[in-house]
């Protein structure tokens, strides 16, 4: 009849004080019951891709903030500062990362930006992480997302590459599909060009979005 | 900088028609608002995997029914008459659709059941479909579905078939894994053994369950 297996008591207790720190943090803005849900629905998505479970309790509570605070901006209850831009891939594991990275160096707070894939990876390309830290952008505390429909209601720019219409279209923000090569499987040496690509792309984002940035 | 694509207000319309009805259904169990981000959020992630969009925003509210039906149980708001069995494989698309449809059709109502993957594809195996039609059960009406927080919470057993630790683990639930041969990219003729290991191995759990009905 199969196996039966022990009740891992420690991730949920870990996940449970999670839930109980971000319902202090997000009061006022969710009902507990909302967060709960959220860091328990963030830890099972992001578990079903990862390979390495253990790492999976930590990311989660890093997800769900994002999400979170993604929900609250598209719901009015936090108010919009600057354009909120999202990158969306099928791995969140290359030109997603890059790009984000890159426009977030570049804006200096005069943009927000987020990521996630249709299909998240397990980790981050590791010839991707490479090429981003030899110009000094450290992609160490990113990993693969799901897209999730809170980042897409929070984003006014939504810039999809190579993962179809994977994206729900809503009214009012701007839609962009960028034709960029995969790295996946990808060299180093390979990979640099089309970092620069998605570096002039965003630079020319940053310009149009925000003048004063550059 | 690549094309602007046109909003598909038609699929948000229907989404909000489908949250707007759910709201109802679902009133004195749920918020509106939390009703409208299950719908919504249900959406997202149906689309992600989906390669035919057509389809998906009717799934949705389907997979939104079960979701809230599911989250409504686990959290003692609709009171649970009989057991509650989730099969989770990685692809829900063989055998967790196999195992899910032998139990309901074996249990006649004493036994609810619900199946999800930890990688969802796109659609059932046609040629499963072909075995389970052959003994007179028709999946039709069955998809895909991802693997999600709530489903996992309102079952009492949970039975995974090949998609290693991708289920979060809770106490007080019991937890089974069955080995079988994924029947991803064989025949219907190999695909029938399979079947019907399945439909022992169910047989024999509803006998555990349910003494009574079997």
């Amino acid at each position: 009849m199969g196996q039966q297996r022990p009740p891992l008591l420690c991730d949920v207790a870990v996940l449970e004080r999670t839930a109980t720190d971000l319902s202090e943090k997000f009061s006022g803005f969710f009902p507990e019951q909302t967060v709960y849900r959220y860091v328990f629905e963030s830890h099972t998505a992001l578990r079903r891709t990862a390979k390495v479970k253990t790492h999976v309790v930590s990311l989660t509570r890093q997800f769900a903030i994002e999400r979170l605070t993604a929900l609250a901006l598209s719901e009015g209850a936090i108010v919009k500062t600057v354009p909120e831009v999202l990158f969306v891939c099928v791995h969140n594991a290359g030109r997603s990362q890059m790009a984000a990275a890159l426009l977030h160096h570049h804006a200096q707070g005069a943009v927000h930006v987020r990521s996630a894939g249709s299909a998240p990876a397990d980790t981050i390309n590791p010839a991707v992480r490479e090429v981003m830290s030899e110009i000094g952008l450290d992609l160490a505390q990113e990993f693969p997302k799901p897209l999730t429909d809170d980042v897409v209601r929070a984003a006014d720019v939504v810039i999809t590459m190579g993962c179809g219409d994977a994206c729900p279209i809503y009214p009012g923000k701007r839609y962009l599909d960028w034709e960029l090569t995969d790295p996946a499987g990808k060299s180093a040496e390979e990979i640099r060009p089309i970092r620069d690509d998605i570096d002039a792309r965003v630079r020319a984002l940053l310009a149009e979005l925000v003048p004063a940035a550059t």
